[in-house]
């Protein structure tokens, strides 16, 4: 058989278990604070119908989807994101599932985007969604979460941007734009912070606008002021544009609440020029940028409103999705955490054939005492480079039992950072060791 | 837009809350054994190009593969197992890894295969395997996590299968059966449990076996007496067949080594009989029936030295697959496990508009304290409703701030499953709950 280039797809990547021992304690940190606030384990199917994903958010989205055609001949496709799968699973089971149904969903997706620095076709989500509630409280308790989780993990300059979709629309009313082009202006104001007021500006133009009314809109996306001035400010534009009311409405309750829940207000900010891409949001939507490294947002959500209805009765729902891949990269980045770069506390070495037996069972205690404990797995090999491996992997300690040790009744024990050799008594050994592993940590 | 039916793939499920928190914990206290032997967490991508899946077993098996072609043209396929990724890992990152080098994955795999009970066409695996060791330690470690992991979940009547590729090509030799035919010959014995005897000699003789030769195959594999006689019974008869030989060499130190591992002798046994489907094994095999439900194999695997040379150099590998689901339903059927239906420990009320603030400060302050909290998530409700809730969600506590309990310093708490209510100083609600809740664990 002719030999196979090991390699894996662009945009997809292998997880080395350096890397997974990071990430599993993302996933684990995140997954505590989800509980934490009572949020409950949902899984889907990597592979549904393709038709429950398409026409969800925009054409440009369906162009990333994976699909293909089953051995059955039925359109499938991957799943592009978590919770369109949540809003039919609302509908599907709206006999058993207790609304509000609060549930987090953590896994991969799938988008046959262009690769790049940050970008991948094959990436983890960790999604914490509400359906069944349309209170500014379950908009609440989801920042809440996000704040909880970041913190949590180390996490401190860090920053929520909070708009609404009834507020945006509300300004396009009072800037003049016809309801039919909506669409595009969220589009050009969604570029505001990265390609600056005058590159946005002639984008309105280009959709159609009028000069004035591109200035007013500008204008308004960019007031100075904090949140209550500029929601005051809103107030008086709104006299007569009830969507536009209700969205300020909205982000006044939804901010007394975020007191409420003890989030600092130096962690979030009304943020009237951030618009969220995907077209299926009808009210608040958030996202949070950390400060420094750059990286762009780490997390994104709003409410939306009528996908339920897409499947079945109509059901408010609003949600986050914190993006696994990104907070990996800013934790790294940063420094945030002290990880080991193995799961192995103790080697135990085989001093020859006739002392494995000695060995296995010096293993299987120190496992039954708690500790991560690996065996050397080949017979014969000189004790030096059985340290020698334990010191590449990074495992702390190498344990031999020979046979001046088994006459003695002893364990001798290399502390490999210091080269430090200890006899230990075989009775107390896994207890010692169990003992300073606990202090280290 | 047209109403979308919400429905799933047949072979494919929605893990609801109930059924995750189940899920979740076998899949946590596999990971905590598996790290407990020193195995480390590996992830590796669900789509890699086709050719890395196909032609490793044998044609069946590639025809369950799902295949497509990417947005680039490029032949791709969800993954049909771990191992054979972990093969293309050890190739592809052999400068950087430290072998031997034991890995655990887990996650889901994807089969074309007609869905019926038990059988999924995206299900869970859960592999721990060793790369670079031909050494029977390696074998005995794997064998050794599979016992630890089942008895950590509760398992009590299970047995370990073994047996060897090596003895089964031996038993072949003696019986006269061409090496050609030996693939046939395994498809055949690996009926015996299923089918009996005499539909295994009616398949043999199919294959071209004269009556003799299949009578003398059939009364090998099933031998009578335990492993050592069996093994003292195959080195007579293996005495001019060195593939035997190997193979009982390497079956009696796999034994002595599982001996000194601490695994009972009740919980494994030699069988010659069995085969194991996958054509790429090459040395030891195993798998794991539980005696009690009966729903076949909960585990298999065994030795595959040839598969990383596909990809790269020649190194020896080992491991075994947990399947996910056959171990959740044994839990489920056995009721070896007595877990919460629902994430939250305790639900803080809303009393009216005027006493949110009230609530979601407890809340916060219940959640720091380590319980898993809910608000009631809409303002204006009667208490009777939100206690209702508590109730078909299976949440112990509720908690209640109103203005006689905000004037008394108190906290109203009502244990959902006696009906009883106390009224307790908020200064020590959270305190005692917590410990509460720890009493009843």
């Amino acid at each position: 058989m002719p030999r196979i280039e090991p390699r894996i797809l662009k945009g997809t990547r292998d997880f080395l278990p350096r890397t997974m021992i990071l990430r599993q304690y993302v996933i684990d940190t995140l997954r505590r604070t989800f509980e934490q606030f009572g949020f409950e384990p949902l899984e889907t199917p990597a592979i549904e119908y393709a038709e429950t994903f398409e026409g969800k958010s925009d054409a440009e989205v369906d162009k990333l989807l994976y699909r293909f055609t089953d051995h059955g001949g039925r359109r499938v496709a991957l799943r592009y994101e978590l919770n369109v799968a949540l809003a039919r699973v609302a509908a599907q089971y709206q006999n058993e599932l207790v609304f509000p149904f609060k549930r987090y969903q953590m896994g991969p997706v799938w988008r046959a985007d262009r690769p790049q620095k940050g970008r991948y076709r094959e990436f983890w989500q960790c999604d914490v969604d509400i359906v069944g509630s349309a209170s500014m409280l379950a908009d609440a308790e989801v920042l809440a979460v996000v704040y909880t989780a970041l913190r949590n993990l180390g996490f401190e300059r860090f920053t929520i941007r909070l708009n609404n979709r009834k507020i945006l629309s509300g300004l396009g009313i009072v800037a003049g734009v016809p309801p039919e082009r909506t669409a595009g202006l969220y589009r050009a104001i969604d570029k505001l912070e990265r390609d600056g007021a005058e590159q946005v500006r002639a984008l309105l133009l280009e959709e159609g606008l009028s000069a004035e009314t591109a200035g007013r809109l500008l204008e308004m996306v960019q007031m100075p002021g904090g949140g209550p001035e500029v929601l005051a400010g809103l107030r008086l534009r709104f006299a007569d544009v009830p969507v536009g009311l209700e969205g300020v409405a909205e982000m006044e309750e939804l901010l007394g609440y975020l007191e409420a829940l003890g989030v600092p207000a130096s962690h979030y900010r009304l943020d009237l020029s951030m618009v969220r891409g995907l077209g299926y949001y009808t009210g608040p939507i958030y996202e949070t940028v950390v400060d420094e490294p750059r990286i762009g947002s780490i997390s994104g959500g709003g409410r939306y409103d009528r996908m339920v209805g897409l499947f079945g009765p109509d059901m408010p729902a609003t949600g986050v999705s914190l993006g696994l891949e990104r907070i990996v990269d800013v934790i790294s980045e940063l420094h945030l955490l002290d990880l080991p770069g193995t799961i192995a506390q103790a080697l135990v070495a085989l001093f020859d054939a006739g002392h494995v037996s000695a060995a296995l069972g010096l293993a299987q205690e120190l496992r039954q005492a708690g500790i991560r404990t690996e065996v050397y797995l080949e017979v014969g090999v000189p004790l030096g480079k059985q340290f020698r491996y334990a010191d590449r992997k990074g495992i702390p300690y190498v344990l031999v039992v020979g046979p001046d040790e088994l006459a003695a009744g002893t364990v001798t024990v290399k502390e490999m950072r210091t080269g430090e050799q200890r006899s230990l008594p075989r009775a107390e050994v896994a207890g010692r060791l169990k003992e300073e592993l606990g202090r280290q940590r």
